[in-house]
């Protein structure tokens, strides 16, 4: 049992590449019901996207409102018994991680996945988050580098559009687990555009062991936190 | 004369695409004075990331933090005679967009520049940043579609890796002037990523005229309104 909790409350996208962005969120005795994304009820998501009536209206809150709704996120939805709680964030070192932080504490958070591009100044933002976990105690379970690299799909070569290996060097700087690169995939871009199934779909994309692998490290880190 | 605004006040990438990074801000007798990034001083830019002692500090603060620190920028710098104040926000509708527009008021901003990736999910963060911008009554000068498009230097085939034509589509749908693409071009990144002149050293880039067009564009219709 998964749950994804979408804090980007002025660009909800994980909803969308569920293909779930239509649903609608209803209330029970225990809080809000979050949206089951598959058959078997086993990944559960909860995003401002289900709560705003038409999907082109802005969220033009300042960070006070913010902060009420993310509270609201984690203690009045009815996740019921989850394995992981996942959460997603927006670039930055503001409200919604102070507040999602805050919101955690009580149930002891794993941990901080950093994901970057291969570029310096998406690194540059990458080292201010692991300022920010230090300071606030949140344990870094690894840095990811995300666009990394491009394998064209007519002659096989690879070009590196944005730079390559600043993920790994600062996690090496910074003394943090490197989780690896997810290379440029259109196949990727194109699952998570129509809310398609990736693994399913595309299993032998190239994106697809990338993934795999850190997710299996993420998995064996946690489990052992968790022991 | 030109003035660089960068309000993305936890992850400041400006100074470092211009190489000025190290720089400092002074005071003077009419506020803090920008940093000018070029010899003639044609150029001038203001950013948090000159108030940082060290470049790994986090910005961990919430919107009313933000909103006055913004509101310096615009009032408390001395930015001179201007012909254009170009100011960069992060992605979204929140503190920085509100505390930006407020602040800008007075001074009967032009309009705003759209940028989005081609793909669906962030065509919809944009279409929410439209909203934003009628209810604010800031006008829009139109949108550019930016990653558009891979031409492999190698075999010269060209993948649209996160898809394609999101921007234009939405800019007919919304009934606003559509600027053009940019295509992912690794000499661009490169330029950026060093803080090298674009326009000098890759004269050829695709990137280049498609930039240069885009220019134009906003140059021709800011000076059919400020005249």
């Amino acid at each position: 049992q998964v749950g994804i909790l979408d804090v980007d409350l002025c660009g909800p996208s994980i909803p969308r590449m569920f293909r779930v962005q239509n649903n609608d969120v209803h209330q029970c005795d225990s809080g809000w019901v979050p949206v089951f994304v598959d058959q078997d009820k086993s990944i559960s998501l909860m995003s401002i996207g289900f709560l705003l009536e038409k999907p082109d209206d802005a969220v033009v809150w300042r960070g006070p409102k913010k902060n009420a709704l993310i509270k609201q996120f984690v203690d009045d939805v009815a996740w019921g018994d989850l394995d992981f709680l996942i959460v997603d964030t927006p670039p930055g070192t503001s409200d919604e991680h102070i507040s999602t932080v805050e919101a955690l504490r009580p149930y002891k958070p794993l941990g901080a996945i950093l994901v970057t591009t291969p570029q310096a100044v998406s690194v540059g933002d990458v080292r201010r988050e692991l300022t920010f976990c230090k300071k606030t105690g949140l344990q870094v379970l690894g840095i990811v580098e995300n666009m990394s690299g491009f394998v064209c799909p007519h002659c096989s070569e690879c070009t590196n559009i944005f730079s390559k290996g600043g993920g790994e060097e600062l996690a090496k700087h910074a003394g943090v687990t490197f989780l690896g690169c997810v290379p440029l995939d259109p196949q990727l871009s194109q699952s998570l555009e129509e809310g398609r199934d990736f693994i399913q779909e595309f299993p032998k994309s190239s994106a697809f062991p990338a993934l795999a692998r850190i997710a299996q490290q993420i998995l064996d880190s946690t489990s052992q936190q968790s022991s």
